[in-house]
Order: structure tokens, then sequence, then C-alpha cells
């Protein structure tokens, strides 16, 4: 590839990007100097299930790889050893040098199915940060303004509306930031929500004496809901490292509307194809059903292998399309609270009371994912996509929420 | 003296005062305990040439000592050593060991003029800021909110301004309320500009389980110039270590108006007592050079001795006042650049041409400050207080400006 056709391929389908000239001049730079760039990615040590949702970036770092450059993935283990000490997220709680070990370890066994290891350097920024003193700190800060921190789109909105922004909120950018100008970041890749930080790190970097880097964003998926971000702490992803049945099955429940962004942004189809295939679903040409099949196959096999895929796809098939599942089964938003079973019947619609519930149930015609319940006081705790069938024509489908 | 009666005396004077009850509780346990308070003042490790601007806070202090308190002096060498990292201000260089440590040396030397040495404790902040690491600081700051900070009078106004504010200005404040947490102040002593510092550190003690410290302002006195803050760098301060004569001296220069914020404030005359001469002197009962004497000769006395004073009084009444000069000496404003003498003449106004001041000079009609000019050709550089006099009717002060 000349330069040219390099930024296209590694620009292609990114959301912002600071810039194509910039990026052009620091590849030129580099090639003349026979070495690759360093495209740095930032990780929260936190949660070492690799989803889909990350795999919006490996794949775009793997790009970055394939054309000869050098991804630094940082793990942010300083910022994650302290959590949130204003102990307003319960999502941030401090984590201890072992846990960080252990989630370190299991980052690299995942990140490495997708990207190369012999062009990644993994770095953890307590290696810098934890050497810094108060001084330091107060040195770094000078370097930024507190308008420049309140710019923040999440900050402004919240200043705004007068909810309080912890000045720790103000910090964290900053180790963020610092840790481009250590690594000596030619670009920076990450989600939408982390435009800000990744311009702060080339605005540090430029009044720290570096060569300030290039920028990228990339879009957060949502997850398998529809609506939300996907997230661990939501429960709404695919794990790269769940079972081939397990990947196929989540694979199937993403709405239909949703599925064109994971086959650009987790699938890699190109766009041109993925146009193509979307109008033949919008035409009534090919059932949306078989879309999702290849869009589950080719998920399975990329990180299970085409065999793991093929048999994943066969058995969702022999399981629930051939048992006389309708293609439309009417949702029902349950809490996930253990629940009498007769309570539920009439919550999914299934029964009008509990007496034509506990008639169903003596009848035989009750299963839960297609398993018979003949005890009309067992306890059921309600779990995202299970099927509750009352003889042939009566179906709902848990939802949590 | 019981509690009423302390808390008369130790509140007399301040302009903030949070609040009486808190500080009679604090009084009321430490009286039960048997032990004396912590009265906290923070200074600047930066100039060691204590003035009667910072005599306004060390008499306060001295007074809390006489109740039976205990003085907790702070040198904020911490943030001396770091300076102003943004490079903004000139007046903020960054101070090594060595000096701090001659600073303090001086320091200690002044203030024992007026504070009791047997109840006075110093300490250096570096102490326990010098001990903290980047963690550290993180998890202090979560105690605080940027709206928080942002309320600071002058933060706001800049804010509103679009002037910048370094995220470093955030973190000198916390500094600041982290010594008190330190050193478990009961009480913070400061001039009003420093009212939202220390009613920070009252908020920290409280969100890190100690009991919040009372705080207490006093006013900030202007200078010579009867405008600007007293103050070192602007050239407009009384040194408590300067030479009787130049201290009366300087004393004699303050504008009428401000000489009974000196009586009050400088030299702990009590209120009713300066309402008493005020009246006096409104009334033409007493001429202000009277009282000026007073005042002079008070704060020498108070720092070298009665005898000490009465001869500087009695040495600038015989050069000044029995050299025929006026009473009202017209000042005429100028740089302290270097000028020649026909011009500086002209400028004061004592001759209309650089003709006539060379005849007078000639004539032998000139004197600076006393002594005779005769050089024509002769290069000034013009002093706050310079008296040019030309013959036995020509006066003119220089003021600088």
């Amino acid at each position: 590839m000349n330069i040219e056709e390099q930024l296209d391929f590694l620009s292609a389908r990114a959301v912002d990007f600071f810039s194509r000239d910039d990026l052009k001049k620091k590849l030129e730079k580099a090639q003349s100097e026979g070495r690759g760039l360093r495209i740095k990615y930032g990780a929260d040590p936190s949660a070492p299930d690799i989803h889909l949702g990350h795999v919006v970036g490996l794949n775009k770092l793997r790009e970055f790889q394939d054309a000869g450059h050098t991804v630094v993935f940082i793990i942010g283990d300083f910022t994650g050893m302290i959590g949130d000490p204003s102990g307003k997220s319960q999502t941030r709680k401090p984590l201890t040098k072992e846990q960080v070990t252990v989630n370190a370890k299991s980052y690299q066994e995942q990140i490495f199915k997708i990207l190369d290891k012999d062009k990644t350097e993994i770095r953890f920024n307590s290696e810098w940060c934890g050497k810094m003193d108060f001084s330091d700190v107060i040195r770094l800060s000078a370097h930024v303004t507190v308008a420049q921190m309140l710019a923040r789109d999440d900050f402004s909105k919240r200043y705004a509306a007068n909810q309080p922004i912890s000045m720790v909120e103000f910090l964290y950018p900053l180790v963020q930031a610092y840790d481009s100008v250590m690594v000596e970041a030619d670009l920076e890749l990450g989600g939408t929500d982390q435009l800000f930080n990744l311009l702060l790190g080339r605005e540090l970097q430029k009044v720290m004496g570096q060569p300030p880097q290039c920028v990228m964003t990339l879009p957060l998926i949502e997850g398998l809901d529809g609506v939300q971000k996907m997230s661990k702490s939501l429960n709404n992803y695919v794990g790269i490292d769940e079972a081939p049945r397990d990947m196929y099955g989540k694979l199937m429940s993403v709405p239909d509307a949703l599925m064109w962004k994971y086959f650009s942004y987790v699938a890699q189809v190109p766009s041109s194809k993925v146009e193509e295939w979307k109008s033949a679903v919008e035409s009534g040409a090919t059932h949306p059903r078989e879309m999702k099949d290849i869009l589950g196959k080719r998920v399975v096999a990329r990180f299970h292998g085409a065999e793991a895929a093929e048999d994943a796809s066969a058995e969702f098939i022999r399981i629930f399309r051939n048992k006389d599942l309708p293609d439309e089964i009417p949702e029902v938003v349950l809490s996930a609270e253990e629940t009498g079973l007769l309570s539920l019947m009439v919550q999914a619609g299934l029964a009008k009371s509990n007496g034509e519930a506990r008639r169903l149930i003596k009848q035989g015609a009750v299963k839960i994912n297609d398993e018979k319940v003949s005890d009309d006081r067992a306890q059921i705790v309600p779990e995202d996509g299970m099927i509750i069938r009352s003889g042939k024509r009566g179906f709902a489908k848990v939802k949590i929420g």
C-alpha cells in the first residue's frame, strides 16, 4: 500500500479523525526512517472479559498492525487501583495489585486472538504514574486550565445542571493524557466517548514538547438490547471467550436494525457489501434471519473456527427453529427476582389467573426453555431470553429490565 | 477571663468569624480537658521581611497565646519550592531548599518579636505534602468538587471573563486545606482574601472526619500609598526589622485617613480610644501630625524600645520640621528612572525652564533631601519621599508612581 492507500484503509469507518494531513506527515516521516508508528489504546483494568464492543477497536488496531505499526496497549492499572475515591461509582471499586495482574493476564490471552503479539507493546500506566509525587502532579496540572476541562461535554452539562463534579474527575483525563506523553504515542484510538481525553493527550504532548498525537474514534456499539452501549455491567454483551453456542445464540437476539453495525465493525464486512445485503433485506428478497445466521457464523468462526460456527448454527436451528417456535415471540419484561411459576404465567400473559395457570401446568402444557415444568409451586428466576411456553400457541420471551 | 470574655477578646476586630458558637464549644471542651486550642496561621515562605501587614495577624495570634492557646505557624515550603509552574507569576519563582531554610530562620527571628516562642509550633508543610504520591493526591481531590472551587470569588470572576485558571490553582487551596487536617487546627486565622481557603480547610476536615476548624479573618491593611494592600513587592511597606528612623519616617508618610486603621490593627489601641482621638482630629482640637507622632512612637517603641522611639521622633522633627519645611508639600509623581536635575526641577514645578533651573542651581538655592546640589548636570534617581527644595518657598515631594 502506498501512503494514500494506507490512509484510506486506516481511517475507514472512523467517526472522528484528527487529521488525515497530520497522519500523512507522520507516515511519511516514519517511512523515511524505516519504522512504524506507535498506536496507543487504553484499557480499563477492571473488566477482563473482552466483548464485541472492544472488538470494534481491536479490529482497527489490528489494521494498523497489518500496515506495519506498533500497538501500545496501556492497561490503566494506576487509576484502577485507586478506583473512584469519591465512592459514587459502584463499578469503580479499587483493584488490588493481584487482581490487576490476573486481569492483565486474561487481557493478553484475549486480545491476542485479534492483535498481533509481535507488534504489541503492553504497558501498565502505574509504571510512570506510580513514581509521581505531589509536586509532579502540580507541575503536570500547570499545563491544563479549568476551562479546558470544563469544555468536556459531560462536564459542562453537569456543571450547568449543578451536578457535582469531583476534582478527581479532572485528574483522571490528565492521567490518560500523560500516558500519551510517556509512551510517545503517534496516534490514539478510542471510542467516541473518549474524544475529549484523546484530544487532551494531543494538547499535553504539544505543551510538553512532543509532536502531538493524531486522534481517531470509533463508534460505541449498542449491546443486545439494541439501546445501551455494550457493556459487561449491563449484561448486554457477547464476550469473545464465550462458547460457540452462546455466542451464536446471543447474536441471533441482536435487533435486526443493529445487525448492520455489527457486520461493519465486528465482522469487518466492507461497507459496499453491507449496503447490498441491507437492500436485499429491505426489499424482502432476504429474510433477516438468514443475514443474522451469516453474522453469527462469521463471528463464531473468527473466535472458534468455521466448524464450530456451523455446529452452533445447526444446533440453534435444531433446538429453536424446528421446535415450532414462531418467528416473533411476544416479550415480557420482568425483574430478575425469584417468583412463583403461577404468577410468572399470569405476568407473561399465558394465563388469566393463577387457577388457569395451575390447570395448564397440571395438563403438562407448560415448558420453560423447552423443559416441561409440572410443579405448580416451582420458584423461577427469570433470565434474559428465557422462553416460557404454554401449549402449541402460547409463547413469551423474558426480557430482564 | 471567663469564656464569654475570652470570646469577646479573641474576636475583637475580626472581619469574618465562623463562628462564636463553634469557638465557644471548642473553648469549653478544651478547658474541660485542660488544654489550649490549636490556632493555625499559614505563611508564604518567599518573603521573609515581615511588615506591618503581617503584624495585623501576628497581633491576633499573640492574643490567642495570651489566652493560653498554641499557634501552629505553617511555613508553606512545599508549594514554595514548586512556585508557579504555569510560569505566569513572576513573584512565584520556585525556591530552593536552602532558600526556604534561610527564609524560615529569618521568619522565626522576626515573628518571635510578637509571638510567644513557648506557645508556637513551627511546621513546614513539606513534612506531609512531600510524602504524598499521585494516588494520595487523587484520594484528596475526591473530597472537593469543581463547583466548590469555582465558587471562590476570584475564580468565578475569571471563569466568567474567560480568563484562564490553571488546574494548579485548584490544587493549591487544597494543599492549604489539607494542612489544617494534618495539624488538626481548631481555628485558622488569615486575611480577608483567604476566606475561601480557610473555609475549604473547614470543609475538608469535616469530610475527613475531624471537627471542623473555626475561621477568622482580619483586614488587609493598605500600605503607605494608602491604596494598595501593604506588600513587599509594591514597596509600600514598613518592615518590623527596619531601623527606628526609617520606621518612624515611613509612618509619618501614612495618609491621615489610614492612620486609624494602623492604630487599631498594628498598635492595638482599643477602638473606643481610637474613636476619641479621631473625633479630636476631626474637630480640629488635635493636629493629625501629633497623632501620627504618637503612632510612629508606639510602633517604633514596640520593636526597638521607648528610647529609640523618642530618638526617632526627635530626629525627624529636627531634620524635617525645624528646617522650615511646610506642613503640606506639593507631591510630584515621577517614575524611579534616572533623570537630569534640570528636567527634574521643571517636572517638579520648581522651575519654568531648564534655564531657570540652571540659574537656581548656580545660586545655590537647590537642595535634595536637605543637601545642596550645585552640579547642573547631575543625574538623579527619584525616590519615594525625596524632598526637592528651591529657595525658601519652593518644595516638592517625590512620589514614585
